[in-house]
């Protein structure tokens, strides 16, 4: 879980929160979870390299600037041999422990080496790591269709 | 179509084009079609509002910053009673015809009423000019798994 | 004094926080000044509307990303009829008290009239609240020649 | 000169474009400057680092979304020993040739050695091809006071 601070200047012309931003919201979250508290457990090497191969994000509630940060839950999905995938959700949770949800993503991800410039595959010490945050019945973006 | 010029600044830590500044692309993309081709042919309300109810990427191959611009296709993939979906290409084509394609996506849009801040229905102009975009069999984000 | 979180993707190319988005910590910590706490204290008209006049900043040690947020020290050098002034300064302090400046910086603020896109003058109670951050022997940005 | 399109997201919540992201623009012109103009003349090194240690910027009128680019007129203030320093303007020109200038802005610009991190002095040949941008008598950024 990420506390992602607001800026003002995330809002666009209609006063929301524009929908491109929310990606930098996830990139905090995954930022904080892949070079943060993933090397603490010894998956130093996913700090170094990791390229997005994919998204998929649903929109749900307009989201406004306020002072206080926005929370992004973030968890594994899949760890395959070669990518993994990352469940975000964009939320506000109140004190009542009532739930306003802004967003639902998810995002494939594979492991790259910089110097060579090539994908590689999970390293078996990775895989323990992300299995460590995995989750396999997080909510998904949703298929909006009328 | 549309010719999108890269900023210096779009560039990550990394040297390549953000993720996340690929999004941006398709706004500058979609706002090319909706604000200024769209209301030459009728539909000066979707100029007004409409929200994103969801975004799906696919990243092929890394962009570097340079002088020229990237083109950006769009196309109508389905016109519904409350929402459409715009599909996307990210790509160079080369004098040979040759084409390289940095990014594949599709968004769902909702058609919105800014003054009742409420989605609204297609309108049947609005329809019509939609559907004078619609392509039915071009490329999809691919659903990488490995 | 607030404190900035800095974001991943405010690194450019050569791997710093790009000199644009220092112009973006600024803005918030305004933001924080302005929308937060001078309202508290009545000057509420203050956060509807200021425009920038002008700024000018120097820029002293490049700053790369890290999960601890930067302190950005705001204050008010002048408070005129239909304009103030304030200062900055971004820097870490260490917990020995030693500090490393990454910026010194000032704006010209103007109070505006949303509803009539007009300039206005300071009014009696946000001049009293103004003068109340008011520091007249802060630092200035510098003037580099060489 | 640089005709520096605007992105649609450049506005903010008021529906201008934010004062940061003329810094933006400004960058866009320099890199033009001195990445694409500057090397063809024979100063290659200035596209590989120059690093910025001060700016100056006056907004005279906001600018909002349109699909046509602003122009930015940039050109050499002073060259150095070791920095120089840059004019700009950001403007509109009309067919009658009457100007509707949008900010001035003015930077100091330091070569730089990125291989060993520290700042170098200006070459013999970087001097000759920035003094034949050399304009004494431009605008310079107001100093606005009331």
């Amino acid at each position: 879980m990420t506390h992602v601070p607001l800026r003002w200047a995330d809002m666009d012309a209609y006063g929301h929160v524009n929908n491109v931003v929310y990606l930098r919201y996830l990139q905090e979250a995954r930022v904080d979870m892949l070079f943060v508290h993933a090397p603490k457990q010894g998956a130093e090497q996913l700090a170094e390299g990791v390229v997005v191969a994919r998204h998929e994000i649903s929109y749900h509630a307009p989201l406004h600037y306020r002072a206080e940060p926005v929370r992004v839950e973030t968890w594994v999905r899949r760890v395959g041999n070669s990518s993994f995938d990352l469940g975000y959700e964009v939320l506000d949770v109140a004190d009542d422990g009532s739930r306003t949800v802004y967003a639902v993503a998810s995002s494939v991800l594979v492991p790259y080496d910089l110097d060579d410039a090539h994908p590689r595959r999970v390293a078996h010490e990775e895989r323990l790591v992300l299995e460590s945050f995995l989750e396999l019945d997080g909510p998904e973006p949703g298929k909006a269709a009328a």
